[in-house]
């Protein structure tokens, strides 16, 4: 499965745009809150999470840069992990990475993890940050607010989010929330104030399908792109809701607004292509899938995520959380994956060298860059401002 | 990716039946004219068409049957192609596609398009016609009809249309209108009724959902293989209302009746196939995801579409418009797809070379000529009479 | 696309837990009914069941069990069959199986089938049993039964059938009789009394959605692994309502109880695998869709289905009905296209020999022994009591 040549190489030395991640975890992990990380599901007591692809593939890629022979056990992985400690293990995948910038979402942590500025600094590169609507709204919510002001009041305090230095995008989880069977139309302000009425004197989270909706149109109005959950996640998704085709009607209505980035998609890529296909704002990724399938699969992945994709509306992503080896692994997948895709079509004259490195550079970095500008789109830098490598 | 072998030398002399394709343009086209239909998108600013699987398969494939080399830079296509104006253009696309039949689907012409007579003089060979019925039923409510008498001026306009020489098929977009989410009964004369009064009182497209169930049931009266758009398509169809297993009640009650063939079908082809596998009137194709995917993955799309599909139920289409480079490509795409798979399991000892030869006679000719039936299965002639080629 | 090495050895040796299969025809084949149970279609006049994925892999990896050359013509193969009785022919394709252990479902027999012992003495080989709800509860209404005790009897008469000697398993075709969306809750009791009264009058199968939820509430209760038809199946099915991801609520509410055997899942096995990967219950198989889609792509199924699956969440079933060609072929492909996949990774260095062994050794046979236990877990014997084979 591994090949090599000029898109290999390329793809080495390019510096990606991870533009959609998490934290890492800043703290020492048992061998239990490890394996839980591993999964989208739970660490199960009769089976692993390390007895899984993405468990291979973290003994296969991940045991060497701890210093570890490849294939190695798992007790000796996570041993070998405390030993070195979360800083310098956090160090070593988020340098392995070889990521430009890092796009940060920050509005999910049930674990203590590295803010934007320490991910960056551990990789010794740029980090961004995408910021959360559903938690936003539900920071109103939960510091008050009569409902009838809650639009007006949820609209300001997104504003003031995004304007925070190095915010890059919005994000919404509405695919977890209720899935993207909605009315696509902007709803009327008495429905919002309904609807905020009933969530204020309920509480918990973000599920009205009224206040979903409102939530979306004001990434729209907010003006930056907006980054959407979509297909796999864990077992709090309904899969099939979370089908990104269900937004065509959505699409439609926002259609000349803001880019909307489809996140991880599988297994509705195909889907998720043929909106890039046909929507000028609509981009996508395959995260997550990349490190979940693992270096056997992800290339198969990227295949069918590409089949109709024009080449400037896919981006890279780990949406690695939590364990640093997933923002490496989310880079090397990719990066394989890709490569071996393209130089295979750059072999057979599929495609000429030039443009399978066009592709490559776009795909791994400038399709990022150009749809969020700086601070994206800036050379990154180290702590003392100086680039960090040729870009 | 190019493989060689029996099974591509059979494929490559054998005179294809394109079951469902549209005109070619008639006009010479400017740098954007020929970009935008390139895509089921539109030619956006930022992204060109060209920039996409189909953009270089074009270049690859079509640029050498201009004179062009390899991989021709997009702004050389565009001017040899104007050079040489749009009849030589056409002329070496469609000669090159090597169809024994083209089958015209003569009711979309947003452009100035080659009627099938056209089509077949460019190429040297025969040309069928396939009526689209949504086109029919706008005639009918455009020239006026009262709403008791709709449905029969539409049959009776049907009718008349399917009895125009060389029409071997009938065409429906419900997909487009409605998706396939219907009520599958027949619907009442009364309801039909009264849903033609509001349609006609309203105009434009015929997008009620008792119109667009009357105008499947009345596919089924009269009596010609029914041709129906499925899964890919520009930004006005709902993907997941496309999904042809919506259609197994109404398959249910039709089953005994009309040829139903599902065109495109992909993202479900896999559906698609298992309705081909368990409804003895169901056949289904690829086109459209044949050219769009290119020579990289349409062999993965066929492999998929032929994972259960019996071998006499899969067709050969290109479904390309507007442009002669994918009626071409269509035909290179399917040829090359098809016989990489059957030489490969040939090869592998899976089928005998028997089978595989049959397989491709059946898939890329044979199956259509048997469900057609004249003028699709009489041998292509020249305008002078003659047999074009043995076949 | 047949390769060797260790992987293959391991999985030529290992006698396979069938967890689902049905039994063998034990009468003689006329050539159309042969045929016939070659589709899950129907045999119709044009369209020979042979010509067809599975009607090649019949020819090629069956007919040597005959005595007839690789790829014999059909004629041969239906005469040749009959020529050596339904006896020797499921003794040679049962025995060729390779399985230790095979789970007979017996709710389904519109056929005379094999008992599951009878299946297991031709195999040499022990044989557990699967009881089919639906058929439990058809059989109380045809023996009379008042609305308001319906709820009681089926249940006792559930419990009663699953006390029988080498029940391991309930299963239930939910799938066809409602699909999943399903109401996820349990239904009232007064609810099931209402919904029985008018099932009883009526007459016929199960089929109301409150009866079919109750069903699956009592499989709970029964407290036994539960089978789940889901995706492919015949012409009765409506796929797009059998897509196992339509189940994600009621998996909620069921977490903790029973063990939910997801079965065959094409095309929806990615959606599978997305709820095996985060429920701790949830195990899948591709039973099925391997003997049809054959040897030439059961490889490509199996690679999507485990792309995030963790490895003791596939099982092995051939869902092998009445020709005993598909007990044999389900477990061919079973063996051969994973020991390709595992083989390829092994040989790139992406999994380690031991894990591909134990990952080979866990999905054909030690998951489903860890989660049905005995007799299931126990060595299969001979009708001496011996065991057969080292396992």
């Amino acid at each position: 499965m591994a090949a090599s040549g000029p898109v290999h190489e390329a793809l080495a030395a390019l510096p990606l745009v991870d533009h959609h991640c998490h934290g890492a975890v800043t703290a020492d992990l048992s061998g239990t809150e490890f394996a839980s990380l591993l999964t989208e599901g739970a660490a199960w007591p009769d089976v692993s999470p390390f007895d899984s692809p993405v468990g291979l593939a973290v003994r296969r890629h991940c045991a060497p840069l701890l210093d570890l022979p490849r294939h190695a056990p798992p007790a000796d992985y996570v041993a070998r992990r405390a030993e070195l400690g979360w800083r310098e293990v956090n160090r070593r995948f988020l340098t392995a990475a070889g990521a430009g910038v890092f796009c940060v979402d920050t509005g999910y942590a049930p674990h203590p993890l590295t803010s934007p500025a320490e991910l960056g600094a551990a990789a010794g590169t740029a980090a961004c940050e995408v910021v959360r609507l559903e938690q936003i709204a539900e920071s109103v919510a939960a510091r008050g607010v009569e409902a009838d002001e809650y639009a007006a009041v949820f609209r300001t305090a997104a504003e003031e989010a995004v304007r925070r230095p190095g915010v890059v995008a919005v994000k919404s989880v509405a695919a977890y929330r209720t899935g993207f069977a909605l009315d696509p139309e902007r709803p009327a302000g008495a429905e919002v104030t309904e609807a905020a009425r009933h969530w204020l004197a309920r509480g918990g989270r973000l599920t009205d399908p009224v206040l979903v909706r409102h939530l979306l149109w004001t990434a729209v109005e907010l003006g930056l792109p907006l980054q959407l959950h979509t297909g796999f996640g864990d077992a709090d998704v309904r899969l099939h809701r979370a089908d990104p085709a269900l937004l065509t009607d959505w699409l439609h209505r926002t259609a000349g607004t803001i880019p909307v980035l489809l996140l991880h998609c599988w297994p509705y890529h195909r889907q998720a292509a043929y909106l890039a296909a046909v929507f000028e704002q609509v981009y996508l990724d395959v995260g997550l899938a990349l490190h979940y399938t693992g270096p056997a699969r992800c290339r198969a992945v990227l295949e069918e995520a590409l089949e109709i994709t024009p080449f400037r509306k896919l981006l890279y992503s780990s949406d690695a959380y939590g364990v640093s080896e997933f923002h490496h692994l989310g880079a090397l997948c990719f990066r394989q994956g890709l490569a071996d895709l393209l130089q295979e079509r750059v072999d057979a004259d599929e495609f000429g060298l030039a443009d399978a490195l066009r592709i490559a550079a776009w795909t791994g970095r400038d399709n990022a860059r150009r749809l969020y500008g700086p601070p994206v789109s800036e050379p990154a830098r180290d702590s003392s401002g100086r680039p960090t490598r040729k870009v």
